[in-house]
């Protein structure tokens, strides 16, 4: 059987840094499959990893490592964590790169681990590189523990269990009395694409109307290219998106993250 | 036996769609090496994706799965199609994507598929994902077809025979009566080098005059460091390519896709 | 035992070339690991590639064969050429890009070969590709030869011994009668941290001031967080380090390659 590990961070595509990773990996297991998620996360950009790693880490095969590495307290007294799920396993810091996988898992939105899972927090200088460097705990810790994982060391020799971890808050649509949708761009793709908090199952059914920005858009799509100008689309990810057909809308509307969006149902027999 | 399978695509480096595909492939089979050729095709872009590929498939090994997804017309009625080639498969929309790989497998422009290739339309919902999403079938239908493809599927399995695809016209130099040869700039790459639609072959033999945008080149180079400025010189694909000696040409000239240039033959004996 | 093959290029990732030298070696090692050090070294940027590599390939599996392909002068005269060390082997133009690996492996600034190592310029045609290209030696000679490397004939198979080859003057700090210390950046990383040519073990100890472009900073952080703005910091390849906090230190201090920095020890008593 080939592991896989997946690599998500902040460290662009110009420098060494994430090669340095692939190659303490290599050394530890030269037979494990290395993917990038994405070297391309804002520096420093928590919630961007976070999102980003939701919307992919399924699709992997199980017993995946998801290595993330966006890390603004690096060398600083944050913990280091692994969480062992039934789909993957999860090595970050604990600074809330893993509120998505834990909302998703949990099916809640507090920072309690659910009993089935299994989580530590890395303390075993045994599987780390010696010396470590103050700077790139990526290099010296997380890759390590990740190779070692993919040979099949169990969990409790990285370090001691724990049960909670830090998550931020995740943005949620709200229901009005009046049975309109209020939800928030949580995510600009590179397209422009802009995805909302608003989940393909939180949409009521009828005609709906969409508001953002001023605008306003008549109804669901199926396809980026159905030739409405501004369209409003379910994404790969499940979530309600905002696209421009053969264009961006992110620019298109100046939106950004956080701009709020309105789905209202026309009566049907309009 | 371990197969190759090549991504090439629009989706850029930032979000995770390119990983997603990657995930789903290794889910179906763990043991395959997957290559990008490039994720930085312009959007939407089809010549480009079609030249690029062009340049490269030669140097995978036979049997390596090509998928090419640039794909405006994801979700409609495009169709999804494999050509199986002495060579590679080629796992694309039928959106022109392979205009050139099929000039170079048939030795004519049309787009009848040679007898001697096998292609079919992808119909077959039982190797796709899922359910489809309606907006990213690199991920729901391409990868899981390259990856059963990679595990040595027969071709059938996915679908109906086909025996033409859709193709773009491809620039092709024209011959005067003066014995001159007129062509055109078809391919930017991220040097500025500006590769023509001229191969080695088209050139007349004696020593030549380029002109392009007013400048004039007098002989073929050799390599890129010769001295001179502005040089004409056979690129890597066996084109003809106008570059700048440690500069971008076509900044320097202002050209662009589509840029004319004439090849004229001096009297040996001048 | 998987073999591993890195890649370090200034061919960026739009077009197809990394590609078709991956092919190239996935033609002849189908099971060798491909790892990108980077493919966004600056256009022809020599010493830019020669201290990426020295920050990396310490840290791949022993035996790994780098690939370092920057070569202004391609199709030219320049000699290619390979060198075994106990750590790697590297496969690169000899136009100086092996000089930091030279003087890590040899201790001295010179440019002989020290005679612990092998090496060999790379003359025999039988391990290239045929036809090779003027253009694209990368794809025609590096790869290929690179790729049989990993199949592990030995070096003497692929050329002529020699004793020397081509290094640029790597920059040293100068320590002054006063104690203080002169040194420059040398390489500026995608998050702006400027690294210098001090070493962790050229720093005298005692209390440390620093001064670059007139600004002063006391004492050695141990981590980016510490709550300073402009930072002094061992970074992870043992280098003084110029940092910003949560900022970009070159775009703050207007800062460029060559630009120095001064060293002082203030009395301890003070």
């Amino acid at each position: 059987m080939t592991a896989t590990i997946t690599i998500s961070t902040d460290f662009g595509l110009t420098d060494g840094y994430v090669a340095a990773m692939k190659g303490t990996i290599l050394t530890i297991n030269p037979a494990v499959q290395i993917v990038d998620i994405t070297n391309r996360i804002s520096p420093q950009n928590i919630k961007e990893a976070a999102f980003i790693l939701s919307t992919v880490y399924r699709y992997f095969p199980a017993g995946t490592i998801h290595i993330v590495f966006v890390d603004p307290g690096v060398g600083t007294r944050r913990k280091a964590i692994v969480i062992r799920t039934p789909i993957a396993d999860f090595v970050a810091p604990d600074n809330g790169v893993l509120s998505y996988v834990l909302r998703d898992l949990s099916h809640n939105t507090n920072r309690v681990i659910p009993e089935t899972l299994e989580a530590v927090t890395i303390t075993n200088t045994k599987y780390w590189r010696n010396p470590v460097s103050h700077t790139f705990h990526g290099r010296d810790i997380f890759a390590p523990v990740a190779a070692h994982l993919s040979l099949g060391l169990p969990l409790t020799e990285f370090g001691q269990p724990i049960t909670s971890i830090n998550t931020f808050p995740i943005p949620e649509p709200r229901k009005s009395p009046d049975g309109s949708l209020s939800g928030e761009i949580i995510h600009i793709d590179s397209f422009g694409n802009m995805i909302t908090d608003i989940a393909e199952q939180d949409l009521p059914g009828g005609t709906l109307i969409f508001e953002i920005i001023g605008k306003t858009i008549h109804g669901l799509s199926h396809t980026y290219g159905e030739g409405k100008e501004l369209l409003a689309i379910i994404g790969s990810s499940g979530y309600l998106e905002i696209a421009l057909n053969e264009g961006n809308a992110s620019v298109f509307l100046q939106a950004q993250i956080g701009t709020g969006i309105k789905v209202q149902v026309t009566s049907s027999n309009e």
